[in-house]
């Protein structure tokens, strides 16, 4: 057990801690320390023989990494402990993801405690692996930009879209999403049998993020014109993005294009020519599944979907575990 | 307009006082003049150009009767500043259900801080109806209790179930049932793709109504066994009751019984002999409905279904609206 | 009895059907005269004590109007039927929609019997309700077509479209849409927990009948680009709607334009600035909710959502049937 | 490889057919040859290079053991077939559970084509753990009787029951209870919002396997009274359990006589008293998880829950697998 590396989880009890929680079990270089967690503080962390602590009560060096799964504001205290106590960090939240204090005060209306912490790499594998191997500390994207930017990727990296038009993501996701506390959108009444758009018109904080990402890669693209959904299953994302494309491109290239480019990437699916990827193609799974229709010469449309709390969130800081210690980038996630 | 009844709905925004608003704006004889929320005052009642005030506002002498959708406890205090300004009431909360104090404190652990208003005859009409004509005041069922009563009376009224053996009903309500405000018991994810019994082995509420109301039928019965559970959907109520006869009667005339008994109930549905009721048959109607099943000699499972908001709440409560005011008992119901 | 206008329903156990059965109860000027069904020919219709005949025994003279919720081709067969024997046609399928047999061909694969009938008025009344007026025959338009119709007719109507950019309108629909014969794509255990887009990049029928009705308004519009996806829900249509505008226009002015323009339209609610529509502002309703979300300058998002049985098929029928009779166009229906 | 088992698995497309494949993917000694299927032939078997066959096409013989999961009937014939040639055979159909052909005959209304294969044993590891072991074909129980019969065992074994009383359950499963294959009763709309009981009144054929089974242990028990539901959930199975006591036991040892009897049965869990199994409990697990709630002093609720796919079908075949092989029973299953 004692060359193994001790995990401790901050949120293990909400959604995304639980199943980072459920995929670190099975990692065979993990044991877990600790989870904390406020509101089940005392109960049995499921599958363990562990009881979940209040975070006030955990010891941040019994760890050597922890995993993050706190509201944004609250990671970066934390955070900020850990590292200055020579503990890794992996934020599945917020505070770590965008580049700027200034992008941080614009789409969290906060003036980020340690904006230091802002070097980190942002944890997307299938787009920044080099930068986090090895790292200390990783933003683990979001789930909105996660599926977003791999269901983007090979056509930015070739700026093949067409700048003067929007890059339209309609997103639908599961109420897992939103968060394990009860709220009024969030109750059962409210969300059967309805779809719900929310945020709409660029005012979602992930906007900040996939632009932010979008524009490493290329400035050759228009705005993005996001709108979130959110659906009546409790996991699982699909983004339907709508994008027109430049002169270098035409839609039926692109197929051959993302299978090309994802051909050596284990968690991120091409779907044949033909398939539409629907969401239980990625919902309970590690992997984005890609599906790529064109539609008129210079239109296609691509559906990315993802669990949102795997590749969305759990399993992508896992896959990044894997990247900072230099274990087998997919160990313990296919 | 001025010959129609002042009606105020308390707790109008819930889902039992917003289903109470849509049927009484139904109603020829009813003028909705206040709904109160605390939760949504100044928002628009749907269907009406009303909008919700805060309880504290309302002027109860502006009603000529009021529907309390209230908490119990919350219910009384409303219940006699009405009956005290002459102001009618019908109370959907369990403060006018119970016969006695004693009975109160037992199920609801507080002193009632009016006992005469448990002097309040019990609102379910197919069982109750001479003493609901023309009263003051009356205590709607819950819905557990009616659904349950009305699937057992016919049994009860001819005293032919085995006093030495239990009557068991495993009961299946929707969410609404639990109400509005988010709880983690109503949480979309924790409800979604589960089934949850909950106050099991008599320690819901509802046994002490639904055993008092059968016990003034017959004490010919054994103890009430009762088990609630939360369905992964919103609206609807099943009881599934399953009852041991005594010798004055045998399964294969349960069904006859019935058919009879509720022949001249138009809100009582009794299904032909062979058909099981489902929890369709009932939802968004204002109707029980009920199917016998005769399994052994001895032994009948009734399966007894309501709308929980409709028949168990605020259709059952306008029914007694009709018998309080003299008019036809199903008026804006069928 | 006798001055009601007697009507028949062909296809009346199928979703619409019963839809339209339901509503034709409550129009004090309509009396039912049959209702057929091949597969559950004998039963009683529901709220009726007439019982489903086969569609063969159905006597079309005793009816002085017949529905039709019929499979297209089917339809097109009783519609002429109906016609030469002087009685008048509703028909909910596409067989008297498009203009043209060339475009029957290319979207259903079929010759079309009886080219003639394709001369009747499309049967969405906020845009074409003169032609539908006193009309024999009317092609009542698919969920679709008249959920994406309604939102765009505004901005088509006053030319404020960019003809360079596509119109992108990501569809959902609940199931009942899909049919009520069981098929693998319809199986619960399928749909559940799922979402699931088909027949995308133009594939889908609708898109021809669409653009069609858009290019009767205008011809300065870019192509559509139609997706539309299976939501786990029951009733109930969104169509996410993404349009370029022209110079003319601009985005904060959007809103206003759909206010004014919709003003004198009772079954079409365009919510205030700022809200969202969600499904359940149009479940179980006949009316079509709207809300406009400008997005940058020149990008607006309108989300157009109905019921696809009522508003998207039923409703909208009996709307029509209110004009061709000259009755009060929303008579039963608000 | 070629010191691993071969296992064929027929109907391997149904829904126990694709959990076994799962499963047996994680089982190191196992090796998949072919899995085949009359709907999905040509299609890859998901996780697997391999494609479904049209069962005709399968060679038995390539299989040391075949996994059938056929419709009663078919699945006999191929249970014959593979015996004769030295194939072993784990049955999830009903066609080697039942103990002799009259039973057969009464419930499946068929003669059994092979009575010899009613001589299998009965795969329920928890009761018939050593005749399992090493047998050459297994008949494995249905989901309600695998739920029910743990759920009464401790008591049916300690002769606790009254002979005078009935049995009763309550049980609630998930669609995929009802197959694969599209019928009305599986149709989203029908199964949405609704719970439908089915089979009432001792008509389910589980009712002779699970008496039959009961009667083993002993007699000392009434008559079963068994009413199933279906649930609008994918998976997962209730059985609410309602039993009265002799004198020999009262309701406040129960729970202690289940945690020990199951304290070292792995896939057995029992909650803590007080606490209430939902389906989630084992949704997605390989156990059945139980609760104990006294009621009165000689009647009890036991909860028992399992996912109707695992310790209802595939995975309770598997622990049958790793007896019949000597494997540790839990390989591949915690």
């Amino acid at each position: 057990m004692s060359d193994k590396i001790r995990v401790g989880i901050y949120g293990a009890a909400g959604y995304a801690g639980q199943d980072m929680v459920e995929l670190m079990l099975r990692h065979p270089n993990i044991r877990l320390v600790f989870g904390t967690s406020s509101t089940d503080a005392g109960e049995f962390i499921p599958y363990t023989d562990l009881r979940y602590i209040p975070p006030e009560e955990a010891i941040i060096e019994d760890a050597d990494l922890v995993v993050l799964a706190l509201p944004h504001g609250a990671s970066a205290q934390v955070a900020k402990q850990a590292l200055d106590a020579g503990v890794r960090v992996i934020d599945l939240s917020a505070d770590l993801r965008l580049d700027t204090p200034e992008a941080y005060k614009t789409w969290y209306g906060l003036d980020h405690p340690y904006p230091e912490l802002l070097n980190a790499p942002y944890g997307l594998p299938e787009i920044n692996r080099d930068n986090i191997r090895g790292t200390l500390a990783v933003g683990a994207p979001g789930c909105y930009p996660t599926t977003t930017l791999l269901g983007l990727y090979p056509l930015l990296a070739t700026e093949a879209l067409d700048p003067g038009a929007p890059v339209i993501v309609d997103a639908k996701s599961g109420v897992t999403g939103a968060g394990r506390s009860p709220k009024a959108n969030t109750h059962f009444v409210e969300v059967y049998g309805n779809l719900t758009p929310y945020k709409t018109g660029r005012k979602h904080r992930h906007v900040g993020e996939i632009e932010q990402e979008m524009h490493k890669i290329t400035t050759q693209c228009g705005p993005l014109i996001f709108t979130p959904h959110l659906l009546p299953v409790a996991r699982g994302l699909m983004a339907s993005i709508y994008v027109t494309l430049n002169p270098t491109m035409t839609s039926d290239r692109v197929h051959s294009l993302y299978t090309n480019h994802y051909a050596d990437e284990p968690l991120v699916k091409v779907l044949p020519l033909g398939a539409d990827a629907t969401l239980r193609d990625a919902v309970l799974s590690n992997h984005c599944a890609i599906s790529i229709t064109p539609v008129t010469e210079t239109h296609v449309l691509i559906t990315s979907v993802t669990d949102n709390l795997r590749k969305g969130a759990s399993s992508q800081g896992l896959q990044c575990f894997n990247l900072m210690y230099g274990f087998e980038e997919t160990l313990a996630l296919i």
